[in-house]
């Protein structure tokens, strides 16, 4: 895998990042990718923020893992996001496993891993070091940006800390503020792989081995909370494994079972377990209106940018009510939004998903937005 | 822990049980608790199932944990069921770790703790055991039996498995069949405790140790389950755990998570991990339904009993519409039943807290029974 990853694009960050934490970063790498063609205009660029597992392959083949790009659904020629038009952006965050800087590259200091002595890093890190990606590409202004969860919640940061950087913005499925449901499931993803002794306080990597069951038990926690309850008991029921009856034992007699034991173990292959570690800290201590003294509006006040919020009904990690409190805040402040709640029984992956309300809103919100950025350019 | 087992009561079943799953066992012990005295009339008789982690303790202190009663919201002098008229009694599921035949008791062929030799039990096994507790206590029909979550699976088996056995029943929070969502959360536990190499395939009393961490966060999963996403905010918010801002670290810098890791290592004081693996899969293999040709209707034909079901809005683990599945059932079959929906931001654990709706509902209908069933018995 390593070997790949040298392969990727990739830019150098030459100017230091001074952390929430902190601490500064200095040339680093930013691993990102892209999609379709920027036009003459620069009037079609797309910035597309990723999840906590996501990384920068979006579409086509993701050439580290060979699967399929994380939202090969929405983008692509022809897509809801359709290359053919627009030119899709999307680097990997810091923290993160997929070519920049992570808890397993090399600590200058040490010249070793840096394991747990990588600084915790925050949303507004992830997204600051994303601003120099735009300059590289030579985007002042882009058409717009989107992405779920996570992706949502770096982009409410981005437009908040950059009010004029994004003609538009679709933040879909994610909150301002992380609720204390999520910390605790983050809590519990962190502390399955903390309980792995192979994670050895974060040093596996000197042993070149990996926590493989508790990632694969944290994932099998992130597997449940992306699925509805109603969805859940459509797609599985008590559906049994290839067998006719119960086996009375610990096996995998219900199908739930062994799809939770497969998407656990098929994760430790492409991921790091400390950047989940690192990855979850920056979602729970994501509070947009904490950097504001006066809250989420003033988060927004000046903002340039016009909204489209999506949440999905069966959505119980980012409940709708959680979606409308940012519309409130956006309204609030003055700010052109729009809504959509995307009724459907698939949970919070659903912005994954095929849901055609879904796929139909979000063109349909590019598509408008490109003229009217295009008439403005002209004026 | 162990001496304190030896002074708690039991009975020794003598007559063979045999199993669902095949297996047949022999002279165990069945430990059990009682509160209050059983009348002349032995009219006042109440039967209380628990739920996974409990135990036959429900009011006063545990003579094991020396911690209060699992339910002494609700179980006392002057309580909703009342001590100083009704005589409540409670056993320890088999499977369990308080006394009744478990995992961790000596396996008569080997001399050894059962471990996963110890045959996987469901939800009648357990039932059928407690039948033999009321022969004993010489009860030949119960004023109520009641219990909440799998407390509330036992007994709308133990109704089904025994038409006759109780004048009333309560069953609260539960479901007639485990859900896949449900399925999915104890397939969660139980590879959480797997995961532990000290778990060693079940054989950790080898070395007289336990599967702690593992064991801890098994029970983390618990706890977020049994809270809504409301009453969790409410009650942690995003609130610091003693520090006036984050830490930019891994420790538990909010309330939410020192709370589930206090939670997570308490629990491993007073329960054995293998008890947990087989009560969440007699849980997970509960579908009652599946026991009849007819279904549900089926289970229900020719009962004697008036119901009360119990649910709770917030409740996500077992939903209101899984309860008045119940309902709807006990209706085709012609029996007696009341519903009510008690509606509280405390979720699934509302059960087991102070909640006055509930607790009135409790009080005036197991009130009124009696009258009831004082009437019956004199005519």
């Amino acid at each position: 895998m390593n070997r790949k990853l040298d392969n990727i694009k990739k830019i150098n960050v030459t100017k230091p990042l001074k952390l929430d934490c902190g601490k500064t970063i200095n040339n680093f790498p930013l691993a990102y990718e892209t999609y379709g063609k920027l036009n003459k205009e620069k009037d079609n660029a797309i910035l597309v923020f990723h999840a906590l597992t996501g990384d920068q392959f979006v579409s086509e083949t993701n050439p580290v893992t060979n699967k399929e790009g994380w939202w090969i659904t929405a983008v692509g020629p022809g897509k809801a996001i359709d290359t053919n038009k627009y030119f899709v952006i999307c680097a990997n965050v810091i923290g993160g496993c997929m070519g920049s800087l992570g808890p397993k590259d090399t600590n200058p200091e040490t010249k070793q891993p840096y394991g747990l002595d990588f600084p915790v890093i925050t949303i507004k890190d992830m997204v600051r070091a994303q601003e120099s990606l735009l300059e590289h590409l030579g985007i002042k202004k882009l058409l717009c940006a989107t992405g779920g969860s996570m992706g949502g919640m770096q982009l409410l940061q981005f437009c908040s800390t950059f009010p004029d950087k994004t003609f538009s913005a679709i933040p879909i499925a994610c909150s301002s503020s992380h609720s204390a449901q999520n910390i605790a499931l983050n809590e519990l993803a962190r502390q399955a792989i903390m309980a792995d002794p192979v994670w050895d306080k974060g040093k596996y990597f000197l042993k070149n081995v990996q926590p493989k069951n508790g990632l694969a038990v944290a994932r099998m926690v992130g597997h449940i909370s992306y699925l509805s309850e109603k969805g859940m008991q459509e797609k599985f029921g008590r559906k049994l494994q290839e067998k006719a009856d119960y086996e009375f034992s610990f096996n995998a007699d219900f199908q739930v079972e062994s799809y939770l034991r497969h998407q656990g173990y098929a994760f430790v292959e492409r991921f790091d377990a400390n950047s989940v570690l690192y990855i979850t800290r920056a979602m729970d201590y994501f509070d947009l209106s904490k950097q504001f003294k006066g809250g989420l509006v003033e988060a927004f006040k000046g903002q340039k940018t016009k909204f489209l919020i999506i949440s999905f009904s069966s959505d119980w990690l980012y409940t709708t009510r959680e979606n409308k409190d940012i519309v409130i805040a956006l309204n609030a402040s003055g700010t052109d939004v729009s809504y959509s709640e995307i009724i459907t029984d698939k949970g919070h992956d659903s912005f994954l998903l095929e849901v055609p309300d879904f796929l139909k809103t979000l063109k349909s919100f590019i598509d408008s937005m490109h003229e009217k950025f295009k008439n403005e350019k002209r004026i």
